[in-house]
């Protein structure tokens, strides 16, 4: 055992990083055994001094000057738990420059900034690890890097949202619409009080960009990402879903896709966030509450499912503390540095290239005459019908139909021209399918 | 990118070793770019030298001589994929004293000798990695040496064996007996020729030997693991379990449990191989076949599942090939070995300590008579029973009946006393379950 303790320093101390500093805090011999030295507390950056934390550390070790703790040589470990991207990545490149491994739980900060940062962690030596910054305590990024290093990902397709998974949980639980399950969520606490990032998607696409660079090794930009959130999901989708024995959900999905000029070798990386109607029996079906799932497809491993707490502040400080582990013995190891992901130039593909299953559901005046109608416009554009169900809710007849594997764009232009129909009474809905098998 | 390349010996080449080193001798220059330089197959140790192997290398890179191989100053890493311990442990402790890392799947050496050999990398600073050795693909070992490093886990149960899985499977599907599904996954390749290792729990045992000293940080020895395999498993327990609602799985079980002597702080871990009736909703009920899953409980994370390909060449070799990758990394890096797992004192617990819910099979002659003598040896041994079935199976009456949760000493006392009882025909049956929630 090595007597000298490594020195740990905390940035944020919100949810989170309260668990966080109780841990380092009660840290006994059995962390410092793991570990092989003895890990110290060295100080809290927080921007109000005044706000009491319920955490009885020394009040010497709380200081509002973030800058001037990462900038302290003494330091072995700076845990960066802020949200956004700055002041976070100055504060992570000034620790890298002063010798310090960094530890992060900032999905932003990676998804904006992650190549840099490793390249900054590269040039300094140190390490850089991110574990919790996606799906909180499951071990997913790890096993990408490690197990999977390896191996030829071809499809990552996960819940890696746990607000919206619960809002959706909830539609379908009660039949609620989508505000009145928004609200019932701000209040229990599973949402933020402002929860645009997560129901907007946008929390996933950082979540989506962070995977691509660990999966398929490649940097996929935040705008190459197709983002739709749950906002527009309506009650009617989620019973429309039921009827067809599936359950709607946001799901992150990155998957190798050739494009319509595909030429052998040429491959590119198509990255979506979309709710889905997930058939019951896949394993992201039944994925409840506020948990995480993420099925991983890979040449030699096959089918992968993780699953777990996606958020939380005891899951999520768990996490960090695994990476502050981590990063702790590879330093007493005479680690220098972690290995920065490769960024291969993937084609981003766009929705354009998307080929899957359709869900539409079209509101109609007359049943019988729809039917005709509609089929006639989904023959003309090469869209085969799996299945069609009628169905009567709040005194409307709807027709609702699961297209076979077809092309994102014939599907939009057929969707178009249902809209134009005499018997249909306005657009359809449609949403995408995600099969069991 | 490093130039020079990082040299490479394969120990043994069967199912797995053929995928490695298929993959080795095809190594382009995108494994090149994820560990930073190339890696060249240096040479490939095998018993009989004139077998055929499909393989199209460099015919100077075959040897019969092991340990000529490992004793080679240049090689960096060696990969042994023999079985059993020997000479597996004097090949992988020669490589490590000439300063190679060592990656295994060779999970007999590993649960045997996996404290010393720790002990040897560290001495020799090099690594020690062995991912392949329990659940093939699944990344499993990684993550609870990394992400779960400073969590408390409190218990881990997973389904780890293809081959019983399999035989259960077919078991429940047809309502075969144990020997007829056995001959079928013999037949099909599912089971070895000899399959006595797996059906007998041996396999399991290994497994669990390895996860207690990654999940708990304690050195487990084999002969503390409870063993009990599927070989008496019958037809009218898988019957019974689907009368329940459940289905019989091989489970491995390490949980930290107290002792009747507890005392505060005084914590033992109890390890134990054996059927189970689990009930459906459970996520290890519907494990097919050869697949693998593992439900790992810790403080902080909270329940997280780990489920794929649990057996097979091809994911083995892509775990093997993961671990290549992660060893060759931290070699560029300059790390100096890995961290050895700690070996706590916790005690061993033993089945006496164990406290569950029971399957009660019983045979009776007069199921009303019965079903009072049995309901007064449960009471009078305080046992409480949950649920009572009549059940008539080939013209014969039984009670199938569910305990509630209950001590293992009283309940084997009941059933000594229970086969003793004039209306009943015989020893019962009786099976452990293990609930959903």
């Amino acid at each position: 055992m090595n007597a000298e303790p490594l020195k740990v320093a905390v940035l944020g101390c919100g949810v989170v990083g309260t668990e966080v500093v109780r841990r380092l805090h009660g840290a006994g011999p059995a962390l410092a055994a793991r570990i092989g030295a003895p890990v110290e507390l060295a100080g809290v950056a927080v921007r109000d001094l005044s706000r009491p934390r319920g955490v009885g550390i020394d009040p010497r070790l709380w200081t509002d000057d973030a800058l001037g703790l990462v900038k302290r040589d003494d330091i072995d470990i700076v845990v960066e738990l802020l949200s956004g991207t700055e002041p976070a990545r100055t504060l992570a490149v000034t620790a890298m420059k002063h010798g310090a491994c960094v530890v992060s739980a900032n999905k932003a900060l990676l998804a904006e900034h992650g190549q840099a940062l490793h390249e900054t962690a590269a040039h300094h030596g140190v390490g850089l690890y991110y574990e919790a910054s996606v799906a909180a305590a499951i071990p997913l990024l790890g096993p990408l890097r490690d197990a999977l290093g390896g191996d030829r990902v071809t499809r990552v397709v996960g819940v890696v949202n746990g607000t919206t998974n619960y809002v959706l949980d909830r539609m379908t639980g009660t039949g609620d619409d989508f505000t009145a399950a928004l609200r019932e969520a701000v209040d229990r606490g599973y949402a933020e009080a402002d929860p645009s990032a997560d129901v907007e998607g946008e929390d996933s696409v950082a979540k989506a960009v962070i995977l691509a660079s660990l999966a398929f090794h490649t940097r996929v930009l935040r705008e190459d990402v197709h983002r739709e959130g749950i906002t527009a999901v309506t009650a009617t989708d989620v019973a429309d879903a039921r009827a067809c024995g599936r359950v709607v959900k946001l799901v992150t999905v990155l998957e190798r896709a050739a494009g319509p000029g595909h030429r052998d070798g040429e491959e590119g990386v198509l990255v979506r966030v979309h709710p889905v109607m997930v058939e019951r029996g896949h394993p992201l079906a039944d994925v409840p509450g506020a948990d995480n799932a993420v099925l991983v497809e890979a040449a030699d491993a096959g089918p992968l499912l993780f699953r777990g707490a996606g958020a939380g502040g005891t899951p999520t400080a768990g996490a960090v503390v695994g990476d502050l582990v981590t990063a702790t013995r590879r330093r007493l190891l005479g680690h220098h540095g972690t290995t920065a992901p490769v960024a291969l130039p993937l084609r981003a593909r766009t929705m354009r290239d998307l080929r899957t299953r359709y869900h539409l559901g079209v509101e109609v005046t007359d049943a019988t005459v729809a039917l005709d109608e509609v089929s006639s416009v989904l023959r003309a554009h090469g869209l085969p019908v799996d299945s069609v169900q009628r169905r009567r809710t709040a005194g409307r007849d709807r027709l609702v139909l699961l297209t076979a594997t077809v092309g994102e764009p014939s599907l939009l232009s057929a969707a178009k021209a249902i809209a134009a129909l005499p018997s249909v009474s306005g657009p359809p809905r449609f949403m995408r399918l995600l099969d069991s098998q």
